[in-house]
């Protein structure tokens, strides 16, 4: 008997019928021999609703309140949930993640796991039961103050019971068939991934694929959970995503897919002095001003002025902290101006294949300057090449790349149900 | 410095501008020197929707389920209520029924109040902060499940919590201006009660005035807590219910009020043979039932047939139960048939004074009978005389009532608030 635990996202428990469909297919999973933890997120837009509340009563609302709000959706989601599935029969028991074990630091709106323990949950599965858990919250450590986790909270939470339960493996289940070697809605002839390293999980996450989590896939990395990334409209295999792709069909493969990602920034920081220590300033500046920089460029300097530019990609929204923060530095840092463009893309090989394959980058930016495209700043790891180019150049790049290295499919496979407005 | 328990109802909190004005109010007793921890209903019609939700998953949803998703609705209200002070710039913390420390049995949907350990609120107040506290809802002592409170539930939360806290009073606000001498939507002169006893509101809770529940009295009166009933839409003082009425300006009152209550049944249990024992042996089959018998009336026997008929008023909702269990038993207890009458009502004379007063019964029954309304069944307590007339009769029979002991105010002086559909 195996123990799976399976996650289900807002838009897999829209509604009443959805709620029911997916209730069908956990008691299918328990029918077939396993013992089954469920992890679910609130309904369809119930958090967007609990969120309009709240600012209706206060602009700034407390953030401990806030938590404590939103956690309301999810309990309403297990609750049916777990309604459902005793109505096909089944025992069903619903916990919030503070009943589940789940323990979390202080920070409201985006805690970290710091501990899972999950006696109510080990014991209610050795009564037989279907254990539903709220995903996305827990109870914070020192306060016992409800937490929720922030983005992608659910998908860390099923990673994290399965690693405290031993599961042998977590289901995430979302509104497409897998991860795709690029977006199906820019390359029509995408292909679904079988197999996907952790490693190349992460720069794909790091990327602007938005399948999965960062932290959920750091989280199974670090406890060795193989996850599964399926529909829930479909009985199809997804992609696995597990530590090793060695023995797979898709160990060859010197490329897993191209990702690409719409939501950061650059700022160029004009004339700065080039001295030692200076840019080493202005990077403590914005590191405290809590800003997370993803690419960096240093051009090399005019011997003419002896300064400098310095260029950064971050997330958009934090824009204006950023800028504001580098302003009111003008005078100790002792640059000239500063420009900004939030109209970039950034487009990402990433293949663990490319560590023993020279003239992968040569063939990438071949492809991207053969579509007529031109790359503003480049950024490597050992399995991942980024480039950021302008914004409406993105799906050219991204569709050159994907063919250039023969990722493209012979058909149409891409089902994507997100285009249905789930 | 006074510590004072508030408690608000769905009505009160019904949508975000109610929220802000319920906030208002709180803040304004916290500035006036006190210590405030406030108890809050699900707002508005939120139970109502979660209920159908539930209906839309399963006819009939686990009771641990149920509870689990009912308690969302408190859960909303109060960090949206915290969110309304904090905008108003006092610190307030929201807790659960679990979270405030109350511990209840395992009855789920009717739980019972066993323990309140309010710790954490205490700390609270300590640190200054104004407390909401969810209403109706607990965790069982033994499973540590969710429970909920049943009928009256917030009421009884906030009673409960003020005994616990050793608090001066406990402030129910309502949509009313407080208790009244009887329905004002029936006796239009009806006048607000300043101060009653705890027996006397016990008696017109069980006799069918719905401000305050039964349960919520018993409390009260268990631990002497000053319960002030008032209107969340004015600033009127209401009605005080308390141990005694000593030394106040009602002290020498008769009669308190005229309540009545359209809710219950009648069952005619004809032809049943007058031996010793046949009566308990149908008062035992209906206990086994759980069903609650309120009056019980048997004829006297005809010497003729040695046969006598039986008659009793339960709660209308459990006439079907009722009646099952009676047809199932008939061949063992030997009646002749049923009968029934959900068409009946009764009205309720209820004040401390008439231990003292002869007469009270007399003049009650010939305001009735001057009426021109027929009395069916009879039941008195040493504070309350209860008759049972014919439905359409009640308001004919409550003002008549009314008028008879004086009770009329000089002018119409209730608002009911529960007419513009709060």
């Amino acid at each position: 008997m195996a123990l799976v635990v399976q996650k289900y996202g807002g838009s897999s428990v829209a509604d009443a019928d959805c709620v029911k469909r997916v209730a069908q297919r956990i008691v299918a999973t328990k029918k077939a021999g396993n013992d089954v933890v469920v992890v679910v997120s609130a309904m369809g837009d119930t958090t967007d609703e609990l969120i309009d509340l709240a600012q209706k009563v206060s602009p700034l609302p407390p953030a401990r309140e806030l938590d404590m709000l939103l956690t309301a959706g999810e309990r309403i989601s297990m609750a049916v949930l777990a309604m459902a599935i005793a109505n096909l029969g089944h025992e069903a028991k619903s916990f919030t993640g503070s009943q589940a074990g789940v323990i979390t630091d202080g920070s409201h709106g985006k805690a970290k796991i710091i501990d899972v323990t999950p006696g109510r949950i080990q014991s209610a599965l050795e009564d037989g039961s279907i254990c539903i858990v709220a995903g996305f919250q827990g109870v914070s450590q020192d306060s016992k103050d409800i937490t929720t986790l922030g983005r992608g909270g659910s998908d860390t939470t099923a990673v994290a019971l399965a690693a405290a339960l031993n599961a042998d493996v977590c289901e995430i289940y979302t509104d497409v068939d897998g991860v795709f070697t690029a977006d199906p809605r820019i390359v029509k002839k995408a292909r679904k991934i079988p197999f996907v390293s952790y490693e190349e999980m992460l720069e794909m996450a790091a990327s602007g694929a938005k399948i999965l989590h960062l932290r959920c896939v750091e989280y199974a990395r670090r406890y060795n959970i193989p996850i599964h990334v399926r529909s829930s409209f479909s009985q199809k295999e997804g992609t696995w995503v597990v530590a090793s792709t060695e023995g797979t069909e898709v160990e060859n493969a010197i490329i897993s897919g191209v990702a690409h990602d719409r939501s950061e920034a650059k700022i160029t920081v004009v004339g700065v002095p080039d001295k030692v220590g200076e840019a080493a300033g202005i990077f403590r500046l914005l590191a405290g001003a809590e800003i997370n920089l993803d690419m960096v460029v240093q051009n090399v300097s005019a011997v003419a002025t002896g300064k400098t530019d310095i260029s950064f990609t971050l997330p958009a929204a934090d824009s204006k902290t950023a800028l504001d923060a580098l302003n009111k530095a003008q005078g100790t840092i002792g640059f000239d101006s500063l420009r900004f463009d939030d109209r970039i893309g950034k487009i990402s090989l990433v293949g663990a294949g490319m560590r023993s394959h020279p003239g992968v980058t040569a063939k990438f930016f071949g492809a991207i300057a053969d579509a007529g495209v031109n790359i503003e700043m480049i950024s490597t790891s050992e399995i991942r090449i980024s480039v950021v180019v302008a914004q409406d150049d993105i799906d050219t790049a991204v569709q050159a790349a994907h063919s250039a290295f023969d990722l493209d499919s012979d058909q149409v496979e891409a089902v994507v149900y997100g285009g249905t407005g789930r």
